[in-house]
């Protein structure tokens, strides 16, 4: 599946300030960038970079003052690896997975699932493998919580969703992963550019580690299978951030657009 | 019916301090005191009272040092008024709500009622009348929450235990009120002295106002109909404690027995 | 002290509503009504009352469908008791309070002073008396909590403030109120017309019972001594709404005044 | 310094449990193992392992029924890289940070920087430098928290802390890291064993990232410079458990020793 991007934002710059972008679509085996271009204007001096251990492409830059739009254009093909259903029902214990999926248990910012243990046995504890599991809480969220467009702000975690029922797609996202953990099947977080996604935004989805494959799950419902470009994955949206920034600035623009080319 | 009770509370005190006792029954339309005796050990000068507008009796005394106990011994005749299932079905508007229950339906330290409307919309808001909708509420506690002795502290309030699903009688008495009032029914904490109680103590439920009437529910099901004395009522258990106290002081023993006398 | 008040309030009503107004000064020995006006319009039927034990006025209405207009007028004579200064010295000990006094030391609902014992001892327990307590108490919100309008919804309380470090009036309040009880010091909410405030609003005080009165703290400094009208006082501001309404509304205009008159 | 170390783990196991053990010193440019052993008893199969980037010495293993030992005996040099007053004065900007650095200016599941940024900068702002900052920080807490043995439980987190104002050395290094990242400045969870520590356990620290280097600071004052041994660091607490299970077990015994050699 080829997909076109283009992901531009603005911001006014009140005061020196370090950004730090995370928008261009992660390096991973399933990802091919065939194009891709970077415009930033006024011309700025930024650097590129990538974390030990880490597909996620980021970039930082310096800007002391004043107005500046950062545009990516890119061409992707993304081949999803085709997920066996019979790999998915096989348990990975804990003693077989790979050491790198371990933190990936433990509980995080937006995600406590040491408190949501009791909760999570009782609801889904019953099913017979991970992936049932992971289906299960997948559909749970979706029935259970009301996607409310503007409705939380960025400190929300999935025990505030727990509560309020209501959220928009990081919610959803951290509720997901959060209800993993608390089984103690790994869980991370992903944003992406999904295509045919209304309104046009970065989007974020949940992985799961199941049969020892990181398999992908929206408990929204508003991308569709072989429509998503992932752009970084991480233990939760604070550490995937698409602009983080030091110091005093405003976002005055984004646009985000994520097609399929036949 | 009539019941037997016994209360008894040994305290070792460390500096002066004042108590407040709730350990008496409530002066009600229902309750009659056949027989009652308070015994302070050594003997302390004590006052009762009750605040207005509240069956509620308190005592209240001042003990500087040392060790003492307080027995309370009573008959009491409970005459439940029966609840006709046809008055249940009715809806009371709040226009129409004796002013007096207005209070009810707002929030407390423990029923954090206004942070579960969403949900206590999505779970029972499609039922027919309150009553239904009370009775589901209790259910869903009873089959969501786990009883687990000594598992909560006196901090502990209804949005923690939709999280934790865990806790004593008190959390789920505070889960059934928050879930009322987040749909505008009425709803009141309820200590009592309740017969065949595994092991013997002081009981929490909770009542909620249908058809014009205080009914009461107990999500833990562990006391049965006609088998309740009631203490006092209240908005949740920080304005219900069966010993209040300013100063220091530790409890040193409690006993409790409620008996139905054939 | 003569005070002139105006406050209108406007709602659209998307399905039959009930309405509780709480607009109307409270009846308290101070405060004597000279005039006073209460205007509807389209004309409406509705109910004044008071909950037994409290001066606080209430107007209940129910409103079908439409747009509708509240407006309240007044002129009221405030006589502040003065405050001997060597009374408030002095402690009333639990035992000697008011029995209806002590519902205001258990917390509420946006007052957890049960989470803040140990700081509220630590910053404040060494001072000689209730008086210069709550004076610490009161200088710390107003140097430790910064003012931003509209920075906080109604489900914040003392301990997310305690956090946050930020606030309106409302939160400011319930921080000082918390803090009180959390020392053993009853307090209460207090819902006022100040004059000269701007923007003009209706705002929030809280009172601390010190030496056998209740005496008004302003946290946020942003009333004067001796120039506000007294609307309510409750255990917070779940309980002291300037409207409450049970249906589907929106409110469309608010203004309120509040003038001194020579 | 010369340390010799003694940690000794028992568990019973009821059910077949994965065990994480985290009880090694991690290997760091500072740290040099003389010697070491380990020993479980009865004999079971382990695998050792460490993450990517990551100098922290896990031990993986299997235990399906019944009782066994964990012994860790090291004798360690550490050689503490002496600071630089003068580097640490420097300010390194987050455009020059080290980018392996920059995960630790994100909040973690028991630090919400987040929800701290208006007290952080309000309390310690105004001080000149990173360094000055954190020792603000250091010392703030130390004259503002309690330390209480058994305080706290595994849940909570740095605002926990802010309400309560209790806890132990995890969470004084929580609100700790908390702080500094609420400043921009990163900050990690830092578990040691430490010389002379009463009474004996593995103790926790924090460090931030100052001039260029992590430095180390001990909020409780429990540990004295040059007396403490890395085992690991994290973004908190959740990420560096001494054991972490899998399973249904319980420690029965847990002995730990860290002596100085002269």
């Amino acid at each position: 599946m080829l997909f076109k991007i283009h992901s531009e934002l603005s911001y006014e710059v009140y005061e020196p300030t370090t950004f730090i972008f995370n928008i261009q679509p992660s390096v991973t085996a399933e990802q091919l960038i065939k194009e891709e271009s970077l415009n930033i204007t006024p011309e700025l001096w930024y650097k590129e970079f990538t974390l030990n251990n880490s597909g996620t492409r980021l970039i930082k830059m310096q800007v002391n003052y004043g107005t500046f739009t950062i545009a990516y254009n890119a061409v992707i093909e993304v081949n999803e690896i085709s997920k066996d259903e019979s790999a998915l029902a096989i348990s990975v214990p804990v003693m077989e997975m790979d050491n790198e999926v371990l933190p990936y248990i433990s509980p995080s910012r937006h995600c406590e699932s040491d408190k949501l243990v009791q909760f999570a046995k009782k609801e889904f504890g019953h099913l017979p493998n991970e992936y049932s599991k992971v289906q299960a809480i997948n559909d749970w969220i979706f029935n259970s919580v009301e996607y409310v467009s503007g409705s939380t702000n960025a400190s929300v975690s999935a025990c505030d969703t727990i509560i309020s029922r209501i959220g928009v797609c990081k919610d959803f996202a951290h509720l997901g992963i959060a209800l993993c953990r608390a089984l103690d099947i790994p869980a991370r977080y992903c944003s992406v550019y999904a295509a045919n996604l209304v309104p046009p935004d970065i989007h974020a989805c949940f992985e799961a580690y199941i049969g020892g494959l990181w398999i992908l799950f929206d408990p929204t419902r508003l991308s569709a299978e072989n429509s998503r470009v992932k752009i970084a994955d991480s233990k939760d949206a604070s550490e995937a951030a698409v602009a983080v920034f030091y110091g005093n600035t405003y976002c005055t623009y984004m646009n985000v657009q994520c097609d399929i080319i036949e």
